[in-house]
């Protein structure tokens, strides 16, 4: 694959929805992704699930949407909860570092994993930081622990066009040694 | 594109690099998927220093040799030292959240970008959580409050093949409501 870059350029977090559902196989194949990404010792300390249920899919919408952002998610097509789990590290390592050492930035790598294999089928997403935690709970049957990464909304857009990144240019973000 | 599945499929930690030096361009790739990885409030709170001199790449392979382990690092042919910086998120969400809250997510993304467009490159890349700090901040002439998030060794593999990857099964890891 040469195209990886085109790929990362033409992500970008969906702020039009079309409300359409979204097929189970492709939801599957971004789990795929996910499960594929690298982590900290291989620890994997993530679990995810995913909500297609029309009817619950409404509910978990509107547990994202706080503080008044991010009400365009009430037309996603489903939602891929990320789960932060323990991670087991080798035992040298757990000797020294907190066994969640690695864990955000190993679920990091996960999430995007599936934010870009969703993009490569034609799908859109949005990353949401924020969300109502007990009441996600209680709606996927979690336990009241359950240690939360982020949820992300997954669904078609109905406008296709990527608008412009706006991101640090590089020389500000390198130096070459 | 279709084959991210395929990309993530194929890039693993690479056990075999070659010694080669990477050519400069491709280095530039690698920190422009970066630079377009998404993050919390788009604050991207990240700097990379890309270390290509073969003078200093062996001194950092030494920094990251840690425990005895990595001990193939020291074939690479650059590092790219990836540097967590502060995160400025949006007044509404500075109110509530430590400046970092998002920052190790984003970074994990960051991150397994460098590596995946290094990949589509032809490249092999290897991460490294462990490292000597102090002996890094003072090779690279960073401040000796800077905070780190890991080191990416990166060049060529010896060995093409790729090793079986050793996952959780999909339905450990996921549920779908």
């Amino acid at each position: 694959m040469s195209d990886f870059l085109e790929l990362a350029a033409h992500r970008q977090s969906c702020r039009t929805f079309s409300g359409k559902q979204v097929e189970h196989d492709k939801l599957v194949k971004c789990i795929e992704a996910a499960r594929l990404a690298p982590s900290g010792c291989n620890a994997q300390p993530w679990k995810f699930v995913v909500v297609e249920d029309p009817l619950v899919v409404p509910e978990v919408a509107k547990c994202t949407v706080q503080l008044g952002v991010n009400e365009y998610l009430a037309q996603a097509g489903a939602f891929i909860v990320v789960l932060e789990e323990h991670a087991k590290l080798m035992p040298k390592l757990a000797a020294m570092l907190d066994s969640q050492y690695f864990a955000k930035g190993d679920l990091g790598g996960a999430a995007l994993s599936i934010c870009l294999e969703a993009e490569s089928l034609g799908l859109a997403t949005c990353m949401a930081g924020l969300y109502d935690r007990p009441k996600l709970c209680q709606l996927l049957d979690l336990p009241p622990d359950q240690r939360f990464f982020l949820v992300i909304a997954v669904g078609y857009a109905v406008k296709d066009e990527v608008r412009p990144k706006i991101r640090k240019p590089l020389d500000e973000i390198v130096k070459f040694v």
